[in-house]
C-alpha cells in the first residue's frame, strides 16, 4: 500500500475515503450493489486481474464491507454479500452515479436510476431528514463535534467562526473537516 | 498513472470514480469545500508533499474541478476555487462525511454537519426530488438509459429483468451499472 494512511486524520471524510476511496473498492462495492455475488460476477465488465480481484475482495471482507459465505463444499466456493455498513454507502454510490450521469455521459446515461417498484425515474437530492430542506453548497456547515481533539478545537477556534461553511463562495481557510 | 482507466467503462459511477476516485483528489476537493484557496491552505492538515500537491491541483484544474486565479502578480501566485461541476459533488462529500461519522468515529464525529444559517445539526438523507421518498437499498433500481450501447442493452436484456435493483437481498447478477 503506497498511498498515505488517512485513517488517523481527524476527519470523517478522510476516514471514509481511507476505507473506500480507492477505485477498485468503490467499483467492487458498486458491483455488489447491482447484484454481484460470486467471483465471476465481480469479474464481469471490470477487466480486473483475478489476483487483484481476489485480494480486493479479501480486503473488503476485512473491512467488514463484504461478508463471505461458502455456497459449495467440494470444492469450497464462496460468495460475497454487502454488510449493513456497506449498504449504508448507498447515498455515496447513488450520488456518484447522479454526478457521473450529469457530467460524464454526453450521450445520456447508459443506465438510469428508477424507483424499483414503480419504474418511475428518480432524481436524487440530499436533504436534511428533519426539515426536508435541500443540502446545498453555501448552506451547510461544520461545527466542532464531540469527538474533536484539543488540537482541532484550537485550530477551529483560531478561525474566529463557529461554523465553517461548505462550498462558500469567499472563505479562505483550510483547517477542519467533517 | 498505474491504475486502470475507468473513464471508458459504460457506467456513470465508474466514470465518476475515474475522475475523483483517488484519495488525494477527494481530499483536496473536500479541503476546497471547507474553504481552502491557496497552496498553504491545501497543505494544512494533509501532510502532502508539495510536488504531489502541485501536480494534484494541476490535475484537478485540467479536469475542470478547480479554477485557478492569479491573486498576486510579482511573484505570480495563484489561488484555486471549486467549479460548478465540483460544487455539484457536495452530495458525495456530505454522504461520505455522514458515513464516516457513523462508522469511523467511535468517540463521536470530530466535526458535525449543521445548517449554515441556523446552526442546527442536520442529518443528510437522499430522497427523490419529485416524491420526497427516501432512496434506500432494495428500493432503487437501474434501467437502460438513452446512452446505453447495444452491448449493454443486450447484456441487460439477458438478465430477463427490466430493472436491476440496487442492494437487493437476493440478486445474483453482476452486469450493468449506473
Amino acid at each position: 500500500m503506497r498511498r498515505k494512511d488517512f485513517s488517523q486524520v481527524e476527519c470523517s471524510i478522510a476516514r471514509a475515503v481511507d476505507e473506500i476511496g480507492d477505485p477498485w473498492s468503490l467499483l467492487l462495492i458498486r458491483h455488489a450493489f447491482i447484484g454481484a455475488r460470486r467471483f465471476a460476477d465481480f469479474e464481469l465488465g471490470l477487466d480486473i486481474p483475478p489476483t487483484t480481484l481476489s485480494s480486493r475482495l479479501d480486503s473488503l471482507v476485512k473491512k467488514d464491507l463484504l461478508r463471505r459465505r461458502k455456497y459449495e463444499q467440494h470444492p469450497p466456493r464462496y460468495e460475497y454479500e454487502l454488510t449493513e455498513r456497506a449498504l449504508d454507502l448507498l447515498p455515496v454510490i447513488v450520488s456518484l452515479a447522479a454526478w457521473g450521469s450529469r457530467y460524464k455521459a454526453p450521450n445520456g446515461p447508459p443506465l438510469e436510476l428508477v424507483d424499483a417498484r414503480t419504474g418511475d425515474p428518480i432524481e436524487p437530492v440530499l436533504v436534511d431528514r428533519r426539515t426536508g430542506k435541500a443540502i446545498t453548497a453555501g448552506e451547510v456547515g461544520l461545527r466542532v463535534g464531540p469527538g474533536a481533539s484539543k488540537t482541532l478545537r484550537r485550530a477551529f477556534a483560531s478561525t474566529g467562526r463557529e461554523t465553517l461553511v461548505l462550498g462558500a463562495a469567499a472563505a479562505s481557510q483550510g483547517e477542519g473537516c467533517a
